[in-house]
């Protein structure tokens, strides 16, 4: 009964995700396009900024007269005027004059650079001291320099974080094309399992799976629908994955996929025309029993049915399909990992990836990573975990000190 | 004109942030937690698991009948059926025998671990070989192991994640208490700021702010509301900071603070009584106009007009003026800093703290960091940033290699 299923590595199977594309596209306002990512390339039609203006509060001049001036020895400017926020400037500005200017002002014709207010001192009404010499372009953001006409500011794939909200502000955009939200249909198996809500008899367990692959589907943009606690019955589980492709654009499981009901799913699996099994079985701990295929197109993930163990293979590999389905190919800031040196020795078997959750301390400046030690069917410790340290195949294990990828969770 | 306002370090006005408190707290349905503050400590009124439950596929057995066995010279038991799933087992197992049990199945009386089934052999159709041993309880989960009841398994203040989900429906709770989400009135300020949709006459620009800072309340856990775009006039303002203290938790204005406007801002925030105006300039760069009051108990935050400066402003500020009315105080994972060495000298002025916007790349194992270069107006460039370096007020900059924290953004 040994080797009953052929394991691979969980690199192998990742490799096998890529056969799977981008759902179609929708128009959002801006408004609600945070987390949601870009469908098309983004040009901007203008210029940013649209004319030169000034980046702080003080005078507008031309820079080459203040070149030598110092603390000791300012130089004395004749002010003309304010220039008006909000209004294009029509004065010509000539040598020796200066104009007051608030952030964000258009500098006037003639000037070259803003003196900060901080580095001058008013004189009389009409004359100011200035203290501190300015190169040409100083404190003067010119027109284009943030964006030009014509350019591609962000391309298709990019996840829309504030910033892209601020940039396609700027550039007048009140719609975006972004990718569908992935609908995701969840179907929780087990004879044993039982709704939240329900007082569990002798030897029954409440549906933890549910809620928390649910979160996570929310969490990576996806929707998800619950479609049931389904018995371990050919039928019923059938009938399930069948709404669940009508339904939903990836169906996910959990519990299904252990020796138990491995046959039985598998059946259910193979009795769709086309079906393609991509795996089943992974050198991982934990998760070993993962189940992957393609379905009319879609994708199909067995999850382990203890909960640690389903949460961490969807972060593996739910989370992978959900970014591809999605059309996530430019994550910014995030995917970013930490590196953290093992609070103790952390032991680990050679020949499967060990996934150990640990949590985090932060001492001077040394990130530390202490195992959470419990069993795999354990909630209340992925609970204290900060992240996931992953062991490679051929490791085996961490000696205290010595340094580790984490993956935050 | 110098000094115009006492400028004070970052670290001084995030101490006058614990006068604020945490807003009031709500009944939501487990399905709509995700991402909310817990404010109860919850209990467990159950053991999880509730009964002795196996962590593998295999048969139940007492330990001791498996030690001294190897592949070599197995152990023979005898298999007196299977543990139905979802079902109390009233079998007691005796020396010698073995029962059938799948993940998450009930530990029969008199069996105090499980042999996976990778390591057994049928013999024929009532007896199996058995190749490893085992030590009580391995592959088994005890009843309480995971929680036991009346321990307290989350405690008020913690950020609600798919873990914490997991938990709360293992322990059947459907409901959960948690904090309000801070509502946060938003104001863009200046003459020359029309709104996305509006095409700009020249001396104009659209407004980044109110899009980019509504964004980033999303993120952390706040609902926007926008007030509009104030024109740089005492009644105007003052009606608009009016609505903001009545219909929301606080208040935020950009542009508000540059010297053009700085009088106008504070003279329409005197008018309310009570004011107390915590902080106005900062040794900080970008953002160093930033103004904070407290009005009325609730919490006024005037950020620059620069987009990037605002945005820098609002993340190590606004975010944290938001945390805390939210309630948050235990936010697992996330506030984590990464490590990176510099990419290039970054240089930098002592006697303010310099954020500057950096670049990530990652070879062999070790982060890097490259300046983005761009004068504070420029979205485009925050949008090419993957997070922020703090050089510290006493720093002259960083030399190339040198090791510095990013904050992501």
């Amino acid at each position: 009964m040994k080797g009953f299923f052929k394991v691979q590595t969980p690199a192998q199977l990742l490799q096998k995700l890529n056969r799977f594309k981008p759902l179609s596209t929708e128009e959002v306002p801006l408004e609600e396009s945070l987390h949601r990512v870009l469908a098309e390339d983004v040009t901007s039609s203008i210029n940013l900024p649209e004319f030169p203006r000034s980046t702080v509060d003080g005078f507008a001049l031309k820079a080459k007269d203040t070149y030598g001036v110092s603390e000791k020895n300012p130089a004395i400017f004749q002010i003309i005027g304010e220039i008006p926020m909000g209004k294009i400037s029509e004065i010509t500005l000539r040598d020796g004059e200066a104009i007051k200017i608030a952030t964000g002002g258009m500098v006037p014709n003639g000037a070259d650079a803003v003196e900060m207010v901080e580095y001058t001192e008013w004189v009389n009404s009409h004359t100011i001291h200035v203290f501190k010499t300015l190169s040409p372009l100083e404190n003067v953001i010119q027109a284009g320099e943030d964006i030009k006409t014509g350019e591609v500011v962000l391309r298709k794939g990019r996840l829309i974080r504030p910033q892209e909200i601020g940039l396609l502000a700027g550039i007048g955009r009140t719609d975006v094309r972004v990718f569908l939200r992935p609908k995701v249909g969840i179907i929780s198996s087990g004879d044993e399992i039982v709704p939240v809500e329900q007082e569990p008899l002798p030897g029954e367990v409440r549906d933890i799976n549910r809620h928390a692959i649910a979160s996570m589907v929310k969490e990576t943009g996806g929707t998800p629908i619950f479609l049931g606690i389904g018995k371990d019955r050919f039928h019923d589980l059938k009938e399930m994955i069948e709404l669940g492709l009508r339904e939903s654009d990836m169906v996910v499981i959990t519990g299904g996929s252990s020796v138990g009901t491995l046959d039985l799913v598998s059946e259910v699996l193979q009795s769709f025309p086309g079906t393609e099994i991509l795996g089943h079985g992974l050198s991982i701990r934990p998760g070993k029993p993962t189940l992957l295929a393609e379905i009319k197109g879609k994708p199909f993930l067995g999850l382990p049915g203890h909960p640690v163990s389903a949460m961490v293979i969807f972060h593996l590999f739910g989370k992978s399909i959900l970014k591809i389905l999605s059309g996530l190919s430019d994550e910014k800031g995030s995917g970013m990992k930490l590196k953290a040196k093992a609070g103790r020795n952390i032991p680990s078997v050679a020949g499967r990836e060990d996934y150990v959750r640990v949590k985090l301390e932060e001492r001077n400046g040394v990130v530390w990573a202490y195992p959470v030690f419990g069993k795999s069917g354990a909630i209340s410790h992925l609970v204290n975990a900060d992240g996931l340290i992953k062991i490679s195949t051929d490791d085996e294990g961490l000696e205290e000190g010595e340094e580790a990828e984490v993956i935050l969770i």
